[in-house]
């Protein structure tokens, strides 16, 4: 496919640990390379800061990307997530490829064409809808994955499961992410979730926030552990926003208490001896300030089963205050 | 419209000069609005750079601009390319009307959905192919713009006739911009030449190149003549490289000497006394750099005859180095 795309210079973008672990294995997958280039940024999520990308965006300008450049993110969610911003602005955009080597980048950052970067302390305040060239699933990366990180990825399978696919959900129960790697068919129909609910919806204006189970919750509960000394990961500040989300679903969405307790007790199965100690007047601060607000009113997606969700619930504060300190 | 769209906010992007001059009157023109806030940057070019858009974003940010808030670029080509880009990308894209100040803007910059700032001193080397909600053409605001400043920008409504429209080409002839200000209707025909051409192909992939006639030669003349006292203005560059790529189009793209001299001539008598002293060299060089090049290729959008114009014709380095000799 590269080939055929006839790029005049690949950009690769890698951080460290791509560079060094992944890019040799993936460079003899292929046949015939042009010239190349390799970005290198630091691993973690301060990489995606906006002095970060104008730094990329210089790099690409002093090695004379032009339009026929093709940009390859070989990297977890930070390096799709801003690889595609930096493809998708550099001469109004220039085609590129995400190549995910975490588990979560595999089954949600790199596809579904959100891309971005934080600001002032917000995630992905800036950034663009759009779509890659392609995303190449090596599931064979995953080996060399430290177990935690496998965990974490796991957390946004589970929610494809809880908001679209109840049997999918069960499947999941079954497989012990502990002990085995995922394959490419429990990858694949993850991915297949998240491409159906991104084409009814591609800006988000509706039935895509349901994608967003989980995480408004959850990524207050990732920044506020980020100001501490035992920060989260993405998926295990998900794993920990989707039993407060079951929680609220009851109270706003018609979810039956039982369900929620039966799928909470399954996720902390998961994910044993999480916690997170957080205020819950400090997570209503920074969900306040979520992109899905209405008119400074508080939107969740919820679900109404297991299996089915809903988007833009509006949530009083009280009520979710008081379910945060029941369940932190 | 802007009643219509019913926004959480309005962000107003402006210079010291629309600021002062243009935003009063607009106000008045409307009737009911929302809460607004104004973003002002400096007038000139210089504000198309990533250190703008980052203090912007950061603006946006910590005025909790939301998704529902729609951004009115109110100013000439800097601020249009630079809002659109800025609203674009925050939040992955809000809402935004451009209502262009000046000619130039009116028939060139605020419509066919190209934004962007410059980088490391390269033109608009960043951006997107988006297009504004809306453009709103206002010809009162030309009665206070500098008259140096219409004449610019009547550059690009001439280069609209030589690519597309013999007939318009040949009633701008009978306009005198040094004594009259441009109507609706002759504005009018300018944007819809631009949006015919845009929209059979709007990112540029072939036909709409066109649009690039005698900017391959301009912006290199234009970024020259930054480096001294004597800045041309970006139509006054246009102006000066439709000269040469008519030239350029006797030698490449069949159009007949004669046509090539009369036009340059009738170019010469609106632009009086414009000159600029560059080094063949110097603009080869900068041209080099130009997006629309491929593998190292020079490719220009030239003319077959006056109203039409072909794209992507390779032009030989030693050929151009001549005529530049010849022309400048």
């Amino acid at each position: 496919m590269i080939n055929r795309m006839d790029p005049s210079k690949i950009f690769f973008l890698v951080d460290e640990n791509t560079h060094e672990h992944c890019l040799p294995g993936f460079l003899q997958l292929l046949e015939e390379l042009p010239e190349l280039e390799i970005l290198e940024v630091e691993a973690g999520e301060d990489s995606k800061s906006a002095e970060v990308v104008v730094q990329l965006w210089e790099a690409l300008a002093a090695l004379e990307a032009d339009r026929q450049a093709l940009m390859l993110n070989l990297g977890g969610g930070v390096i799709t997530d801003l690889g595609g911003f930096l493809a998708g602005t550099y001469l109004r955009g220039i085609p590129f490829i995400n190549i995910p080597t975490s588990l979560l980048a595999m089954v949600d950052a790199s596809a579904g064409g959100k891309n971005g970067i934080n600001l002032a302390g917000m995630k992905n305040r800036v950034g663009l809808f759009l779509e890659p060239e392609a995303v190449f699933i090596l599931p064979g990366f995953l080996e060399s994955l430290p177990q935690r990180e496998r965990v974490s990825g796991f957390a946004e399978m589970l929610k494809h499961g809880l908001i679209a696919d109840a049997a999918y959900w069960e499947e999941l129960q079954d497989f012990d992410i502990h002990k085995a790697i995922p394959d490419e068919a429990i990858i694949r129909r993850s991915v297949e979730i998240k491409q159906q609910v991104v084409q009814e919806d591609f800006r988000e204006s509706g039935l895509r926030k349901i994608l967003n189970f989980g995480h408004s919750v959850g990524h207050a509960l990732e920044s506020l552990s980020h100001q501490t000394d035992r920060p989260l990961l993405h998926g295990e500040a998900i794993a920990l926003g989707m039993i407060v989300e079951l929680q609220l679903s009851v109270k706003y969405s018609g979810l039956s208490q039982r369900d929620a307790d039966a799928a909470a007790e399954d996720i902390r199965k998961i994910f044993r001896g999480l916690e997170c100690k957080a205020e819950p007047a400090a997570v209503l601060h920074l969900m306040r300030g979520d992109k899905k607000n209405v008119q400074q009113q508080l939107r969740l997606s919820l679900l109404k089963e297991i299996g089915s969700a809903v988007p833009d619930v509006p949530v009083d504060e009280d009520g979710l205050v008081e379910v945060l300190a029941q369940m932190l």
